[in-house]
């Protein structure tokens, strides 16, 4: 929440020159202008920003999605996914890294995509010292007793050693796009130990449904940047967790003719619970 | 969509020297900075941005919200609700106006506020010339047909001389205040014949639930600002309309108790269509 005026002015400005994207075709009986949708214009320094609806991607809208490059304009921490579903996407400190299903992890510059991905600019507005859990489920239930107002979506950067990370990550898909719900049986998960790391998390509320994750979504990247991947378990001791509440929820909508045309009414919480929570057997 | 660089960067700027505003309690085992929610940083001129939910105002969320000068730096077009449920309101070109249940028509000016508001810089992208229709409904269908992508929001400002117009407006509540749906068997309607003026309207995409209204809300001013409310039906021909499709949705969250503690579970797209579009016997 804390701003810096001179970071969020040239974001401004940076914006004001963006170019426009490509208009709709025109519509039979109607004129329109030139102009069009979706350049980034300008970012609330206290938004969570969202590229895409989770039940899009949910019902398999993975192609393409936001430019890397339009992202990095809206936050400097979050997650999210890449082009084609190929892996999981950390965004730590306004760099982007990909966590591919055989587990490397490659840093991204601009040039790749984001069919999904939750930012924000973290600016701190609480911390805890000596956060402990032996699961994944006990960390959330450890931040459920303490984090202020259920209402208001949360970013929460959680830096520490951990003793044990359940990962995952999963493979590239190929269209026609099978349902996530589908696809996750191909999710590739592998275990850790005793690694120095970031929690890269959100906590959406309840009246999100399925526009992103509601509850928690966490994912880790580890200090030297060569362990990564979304979190389906962990184990820790004495690690310090950062917070920052959001005011704002902006969501950047896909200008593709896939989103369009996504039939995303079959998407349930569920889904989203078993898509972003179930450990698989492999 | 259209953007007026010099507009938009005033609005940035102006954003960046908004002061803070209350900031959470202190949580216990948490350490705080001082720094708080929900100044209005910057606007994308491309956002359709609401106040608040449509799910808490309809769990009974109706006292206090955004001051109008918030809400006037989001938008010059838009449509909304009082403090306590007081009338319907209209943002056009940049003025607010109260439509009380007694039918007056009131112009305000800040000091007032809107405890549900959806509001954009209005920026045609498109228009139609030669609108008739013989119901709402026809309306509806009519725009249906022919506006692009019904997965992005799209504003649309309609101008023409109304045959007939059935309007509707509420009176303001007292707390403890009661749910949406049971309140609206309060509601006043009127009807008025041959009057030029503007429809204010939003067609909301499926996937925004009860975030806001699926589907259409339509609110009318008269041109001599005398008639104006929440429309339940009208007939007219030769209306010229205008559109403006959002590429972003922002959700400004409100920064009081009663939101904190507000419970949204019950509320449905069935119960907002009976508030937003039910025609009672008074």
């Amino acid at each position: 929440m804390k701003r810096s005026p001179a970071i969020r002015l040239v974001l401004a400005l940076s914006g004001l020159i963006v170019g426009c994207g490509p208009s709709f075709p025109q519509q039979t009986g109607a004129t329109q202008d030139s102009s069009a949708l979706r350049s980034l214009d300008v970012i609330d320094a206290d938004a969570l920003v969202q590229f895409s609806l989770l039940a899009a991607l949910a019902a398999g809208d993975y192609g393409g999605g936001a430019p890397l490059s339009e992202v990095r304009k809206a936050g400097d921490f979050g997650l999210g996914t890449f082009d084609r579903l190929d892996g999981e996407m950390i965004l730590l400190d306004g760099d982007f890294y990909q966590v591919q299903a055989d587990a490397s992890v490659h840093r991204r510059e601009d040039g790749n995509s984001a069919p999904f991905a939750t930012v924000k600019f973290f600016n701190e507005d609480g911390s805890f010292a000596e956060v402990s859990a032996k699961s994944l489920l006990e960390l959330d239930q450890w931040f459920d007793r303490r984090l202020p107002n259920a209402q208001i979506p949360v970013a929460i950067k959680l830096q520490g050693r951990f003793d044990e990370l359940t990962l995952r990550s999963a493979p590239p898909q190929t269209p026609p796009y099978r349902p996530l719900a589908d696809v996750i049986d191909q999710q590739v998960t592998w275990q850790r130990r005793n690694v120095p790391g970031t929690l890269i998390g959100f906590r959406c509320p309840k009246w999100m449904g399925t526009l992103n994750v509601a509850g928690y979504h966490w994912h880790f990247l580890s200090d030297d940047h060569t362990i990564g991947g979304h979190v389906l378990d962990c184990r820790f001791k004495g690690a310090t967790a950062a917070y920052d509440e959001c005011a704002t929820v902006t969501i950047r909508l896909p200008d593709s003719q896939s989103f369009e045309n996504i039939d995303m009414t079959d998407v349930s919480e569920a889904d989203v619970n078993k898509i972003e929570r179930q450990r698989t057997a492999n």
